[in-house]
């Protein structure tokens, strides 16, 4: 029942040829278009959406997107990646360069090649796998972007903006991240933490430690502030989350003279919260509590916030259970439902559909000698297109 | 009933020669030996004490310093002060080169002229006038150290322990600092606060902010801990004495990173204490405090305590009437008797007998274009003899 009409793709081959493609953010350096060639060939519609603006630390950015959806059947099937790569660290030590792609002893040695060339190549391959047996009984498609670990101003939150905006339908969606802990299939994230920095400054009047009377001293007041907040209970923890938990991240007021009291004291916390909050929810609070401690002292107090990301999770359900069961029957374990960890792009793609992680071993991502086993590249495939059937059975 | 036998020495020529000599701390440059010449032909047996050792910043020092005494009767009222002058700053700045003692519409312009080359020099002006109206009632006697402006280690604290382990008795001391404030004898100085400064370390465990359990977060430990000595009254006030008072000068942690949940946590701390307090119990009571926010929290807590001097007062009686009365009968106005300010020798001299401050008007000590004018060192030259003679009439 094979089809000639389109070619069944190696997931090693197309990981090499992806990392052999330096896309350090915000860099693509071709690498979409190795991508949209294979999707072409396989059936794809390519749509690539490039958006600019300021980028991180002011630099202006422009950045690569490509939508890709194969048939208009529901359901909408979409696997989502990114094709951006960390900077490589000193190259000398790497074991070999990290834009070779070299395999020794069954080993793929390579920046990206666990986070997350790997996981494209290994649903692409997937994808070529499946429509070799027939056509499938719903829709696939890809969002990628070229900038998932920079600032992710211009990359899947844009593209997420401009599909709702058109009213177009994803019923579910794989982000392809390295969600494995110890072994392939160990673990899915369903969920993740948001993520809240703020940035808070007391301004005080300096002046002589003899003489305090003619000062305003902001050291206290920061000392009190974050104390407060330090001990304030966030919640007890949601579902599957811990208890939302802020951390303060550093205080300083870089006074070197013993005898002076300082003008201006700054301190930054950063708190990672479950559902049951909303980063505006959490910016009205710290503002408030900083309110209160103006009124208190008489010190002006000033915050900047910035939420890089709304928690989320995709409750239990068919789209959960249907992955659960792909990765257990052909990896022979059932991946834990986890919300654990780092943020990722998921917490974008949640505004359209049930969304969840599955991919590689995460243990090497973002370090020298980043690799995969081959043989873990393969099994993933057969993973993913496990996946795809089970999915489309099911949902 | 001049006694051709001792000079009358001019306040004005002898500050002159004095400011002459760059004798910036800890340098010496022969001002010991002007003096000594001086108080040798005056009657006086002088006696030279060097002391050494670690100075400031662990540079080896050596200082000179000099006790003379003339008469062995009782009462011995000494006068106190320093050679040593503070760094001109840019030379460049000022008027007249600094060390050049120039005289302009009778202004005397150099570095120490107030800050206390006048000062002594009008006390051994006194001292001849004294002597040239006859034998004085008592014993006079100088403890001049070149270590005051420096880390004051190797001055008037070991010439005070010397003498005191000799069993030399000194009723009643005036240490020749620039006490007036606006006007010639307003002022005298008859106790100053102590202060301490102390450092503490919050050591805990840098983790990453997602995984707190794995870490132990300084912070907010710095934060509570400040925030509770800083809450905690330490007194009301003692007789002429505002309250103790302290302050947090600095917190720092230097952590640049949003994500980090940093190592280690500094802070420090000055108070300035009145003489309810000493700079042991003080450091008992940081020690007790650090030591049970240890308890609570797990994290160890290391201080760093520097008592640079104790409080104390020169209580009202019969000593600091007799130089009220002096000022007043010479200067036309009764000098407050105050405990504002920085610290001094007299926190030394204490330990031996009642002492005060008596002298110039400071407002251009330590900086550029300090000056006095001529008039106002012949002025307190006749303070001081009115001094001498009230003190001997009434102790």
């Amino acid at each position: 029942m094979s089809r000639a009409s389109t070619p069944v793709i190696d997931p090693v081959e197309l990981t090499r040829d992806l990392i052999r493609i330096p896309s350090v953010t915000p860099a693509d350096e071709g690498a979409m278009d190795v991508l949209e060639r294979h999707l072409t060939a396989l059936g794809f519609t390519c749509r690539r959406l490039a958006f600019e603006g300021p980028g991180g630390e002011g630099v202006h950015a422009r950045i690569e997107n490509l939508y890709a959806r194969r048939g208009t059947a529901s359901p909408n099937l979409c696997f989502a990646g990114h094709t951006d790569v960390v900077p490589t660290g000193p190259s000398d030590q790497w074991s070999s360069q990290p834009f070779n792609a070299e395999v020794r002893d069954g080993v793929l040695y390579g920046r990206g090649a666990v986070d997350m060339k790997g996981g494209i190549a290994a649903w692409v391959a997937a994808v070529s796998q499946v429509l070799a047996d027939g056509e499938p009984a719903g829709s696939l498609s890809f969002l990628i972007t070229g900038d998932e670990e920079g600032p992710a101003l211009h990359g899947t939150k844009r593209v997420v903006e401009a599909l709702a905006a058109e009213g177009e339908v994803i019923d579910a969606c794989v982000v392809g991240e390295p969600s494995s802990s110890q072994q392939l299939g160990d673990m899915i994230k369903v969920g993740r933490r948001g993520s809240l920095n703020t940035w808070i400054t007391v301004h005080g009047k300096q002046g002589h430690v003899a003489y305090p009377e003619r000062a305003a001293n902001p050291a206290p007041v920061i000392a009190r502030l974050m104390a407060r907040l330090n001990d304030h209970v966030l919640d007890e923890g949601y579902e599957n989350f811990p208890p939302s938990n802020l951390e303060i991240t550093t205080i300083d007021i870089g006074n070197p003279a013993t005898n002076i009291i300082p003008a201006q004291a700054t301190a930054r916390l950063n708190i990672r919260f479950n559902p049951s909050h909303t980063g505006d929810a959490l910016i009205d609070w710290l503002n408030r509590e900083a309110g209160a401690m103006q009124a208190e002292t008489g010190l002006q107090i000033t915050l900047e916030h910035l939420c890089s990301g709304e928690a989320f999770l995709t409750e239990p359900g068919a789209f959960v259970e249907a992955v659960q069961d792909a990765v257990e029957a052909v990896a022979g374990r059932r991946p834990e439902a986890s919300t654990t960890g780092g943020t990722s792009d998921a917490r974008f793609i949640r505004a359209l559909c049930p969304v969840l992680e599955l991919g590689l071993v995460g243990q090497t991502m973002h370090q020298i000698d980043e690799r995969v086993p081959t043989a873990e590249l393969e099994t993933l495939t057969a993973v993913y297109r496990r996946v795809i059937k089970t999915v489309f059975e099911r949902l």
